[in-house]
């Protein structure tokens, strides 16, 4: 990436090199979905993407996509949803700060959309994954993939399951962005490889006519004559744009996405003049279930006290680790539940008693054993009234030996990618810090503040959701626009 | 302010109403101080002021400003100081994510930036206000200002006192601000007030070369032959820029600042190519003290447990009521410690046993008379083993009547100013996101994100300070810049 990002003057290409009616940047699900609604509306479409080979960060993920209001899967695996119980609950989702159009618009568009992507052929299978996990290896499809079952939202929207994995074993992301690069091609969009966009082109009135970018080490020039999309994903590979907007952050040692995640679309679309909102939220992931099993541990901070329900969506509980424990946490177990985990969490302790349980721990003197007094006298009665778990995984912790499994971000796998990014209308349109857009360039997917803003509230399938839901959005707006030339 | 701030062509400019080497926009102590510096350099300067006095956030303030490394004062009071000692607790006031640069110039600036204060007329008498407080209501100069004395703080730096108000009683910020404003025409610069700044202007390269303001409801143009220094504040007033932001901070319900802390210059900065980083972070200020007695009061959650060090500075307690206590807290005190506070915390409820307490507040059952019973034990022996209260505060409280002020958002004075803006070199050139400068472009002091980028951290005195000793930089660099006409 160039230091600098700012446009490039019209008057300072020397020749177009390609020019299409929709440039889209970025070949994830999020400029996937908007080259083939652009193209399937009759624009002249390319795709800069500057990897070998499209999919982004979707291709690295489970592939799991939320969706609802009734889809043929979740009538077939006998769950009824409705548009509105849907909204609740990704209202819930989406975090306090939300945009509430777009939490309608995708609530509304979800049963289309779903079909939409059963008509790019990916298939999902009339199968009901029961046990909670975060990576469903199974090929079945519908899970409940957030905090459906889990307070608070438990307490706001009807529990349903809306988690859509594709009928794929493993992770099925790869499988999921094979059907749009395939699709992109189908509809007629062209796509170029190996072309990394670097600076927008302006004309004098701020109008974004186009892309400089580089090819095989050589400028290479595109004219966008209705539009350019950037669909460049998330920032969390930009360790310096991370300390300047989210620094909390540094602390997680995994990033979720590709090298491709370093912020060059939101930098590019800032420096066009659109606005870069909501840049400190970002989705924390400490998986210390699967096993299910482990909802019924006991997780502590470092003055052995609980900070929240153990059985809550790893976005919150992971959240809740940073932000109330000060990034320490042991996951207290006994030995009927204890398992091993996906991320590997050691053990930080094995012991007979929970007063050697504080002491090996280091934890001050009464405070575990006073912790696990207090639980294992609600538990008894299957309560939880301090942190609300779910009765089916509350029962106390009483029989030695017992495990601590190492939470703490020193010592485990936090996973974490941005959720902040340009600020756009639901219809893709970039805004400046007026809310006026800026003409010919949008947005899609995780380079913009999209559907969900708060890393706490998040559930799984929301971003594939968000992205590709928007991005047609996004395509079929620029497709409509007029052109400058 | 306009919808749009993007800059406005020079080629748009009917023509200038004024023209000068230096134009600074805002006269707060930031502008202030470069204004003075900028004169004195020779530069032709001008201030555009929106308001019709300068003083800004500064002149409502208590005027408190944090210098150190043995100031007259603090040898008049018996206090040895270092630029060594200061820089440890600088740096600790910063926030993990400061930047190194910037706090080491502070403190090995600072005797020489307290002098400035002194030959601008501003007078400080060489005695100390031994009493904690956030508001010293007497004309005593130096005071631990921050967290000197509390934990963490005390661990990492030797509690020196630094808080220097002027020699005035009640508030004395606009005292010192009168100073500023008299020192800025002694100096030369000229001061246009009721002229409020819109966009900035720019050439056909991206250059900024003036500012379009608006004076009595009129157009005006004013050039900037060396540069423009953007000295407008912090976005606190701008609900729409904090919900984008710091979504976080929309629950506090009093703003500290002025009217024209909306962000203004912010967004003009970001328009004409500079970034904004740090953007969602904010100083908050629950103000439970004075009186003194009250940090041997005990904090607890909604859960009735605790969950920090009663005695820290108040951003920091503040902090944690959002971030660990999710907003909801009480101050417990008993007959001997309770007082009146300054912000009118509520009773919530006066009881004769902890029992009584814990169902008046409704508190989970147990929850409050074992959080209680544990302080109480360690408190026998001076001891807080779990949050580290500095010995002189933690004593039991056990004998009845027994209050609780209530400290939550909703119900209790929360004040809050962004911390976030515009990312500036140490000379106060405004900086693209890969690191280049805007050509002509300058900030100082709160549209900046300056020397302390969390609140959790912050010392009384750091914004002050922080925005009159970078002020003074970035007044001397314009100055020292290129004419571009």
């Amino acid at each position: 990436m160039p230091a600098s990002t700012r446009p490039l003057p019209i008057r300072e290409v020397p020749e177009w090199d390609a020019e299409a009616d929709v440039l889209v940047v970025g070949q994830g699900v999020a400029g996937g979905a908007a080259a083939i609604e652009a193209a399937r509306a009759g624009a002249d479409t390319l795709v800069l993407e500057r990897m070998t080979r499209g999919g982004g960060a979707t291709a690295l993920s489970t592939g799991i996509t939320l969706f609802g209001g009734g889809t043929e899967i979740q009538q077939a695996c006998g769950f009824a949803d409705s548009v509105e119980d849907m909204l609740e609950f990704v209202k819930a989702s989406s975090g306090a700060h939300a945009d509430p159009e777009r939490v309608r618009l995708y609530c509304e568009g979800s049963l289309e959309h779903f079909r939409w992507f059963q008509a790019l052929g990916v298939e999902y299978e009339p199968t009901f994954h029961a046990a909670k996990t975060t990576h469903p290896f199974t090929s079945e499809t519908l899970s409940f993939s957030g905090n459906e079952e889990a307070w608070p939202h438990s307490a706001l929207a009807r529990p349903v399951p809306r988690g859509h994995k594709p009928a794929r074993e493993g992770e099925a992301g790869g499988y999921l962005m094979e059907a749009v690069l395939q699709g992109t091609l189908e509809a007629g969009a062209r796509v170029l490889n190996e072309c990394r966009a670097e600076r927008l082109v302006a004309d004098p009135s701020g109008r974004v006519v186009g892309v400089a970018a580089r090819r095989e080490r050589q400028p290479f020039f595109a004219k966008a004559r209705r539009g350019v999309v950037l669909a460049t994903g998330g920032f969390i590979f930009n360790e310096d744009m991370v300390a300047k907007h989210a620094p909390h952050l540094l602390v997680c040692n995994y990033k979720v996405g590709t090298e491709g995640d370093d912020g060059s679309g939101i930098n590019m679309g800032v420096a066009a003049g659109g606005e870069a909102i909501n840049m400190s939220e970002g989705l924390v992931l400490n998986a210390y279930y699967p096993p299910e099993s482990h909802l019924k541990g006991v997780l502590v901070d470092g003055l052995g006290r609980r900070f929240v329900n153990e059985d809550a969506y790893l976005g919150r509980t992971s959240d809740a680790i940073l932000s109330k424990a000060d990034g320490v946490a042991f996951l207290l177990v006994d030995d009927e539940i204890y398992g091993r985990t996906q991320a590997f969490h050691k053990r930080a302790a094995v012991e007979e008693s929970w007063e050697d349980m504080e002491r090996a721990l280091s934890l001050p003197p009464g405070s575990l054993t006073l912790t696990m007094a207090t639980y294992n006298r609600f538990a008894e009665k299957g309560e939880d009234p301090y942190f609300h778990k779910a009765a089916k995984y509350v029962r106390p912790l009483a029989e030695p030996p017992f495990g601590a499994l190492d939470c703490s971000t020193a010592n485990s796998i936090f996973g974490v990618f941005t959720l902040g990014g340009l600020s756009v209308r639901a219809s893709g349109e970039v805004l400046d810090s007026g809310g006026d857009p800026v003409v010919g360039l949008y947005a899609a997917g995780r380079c913009t503040a999209g559907l969900c803003r708060e890393g706490r509230a998040y559930a799984s399938g929301l971003s594939i959701g968000d992205a590709s839901f928007f991005g047609r959005a996004a395509g079929r707006r620029v497709a409509a626009a007029e052109a400058w030339e």
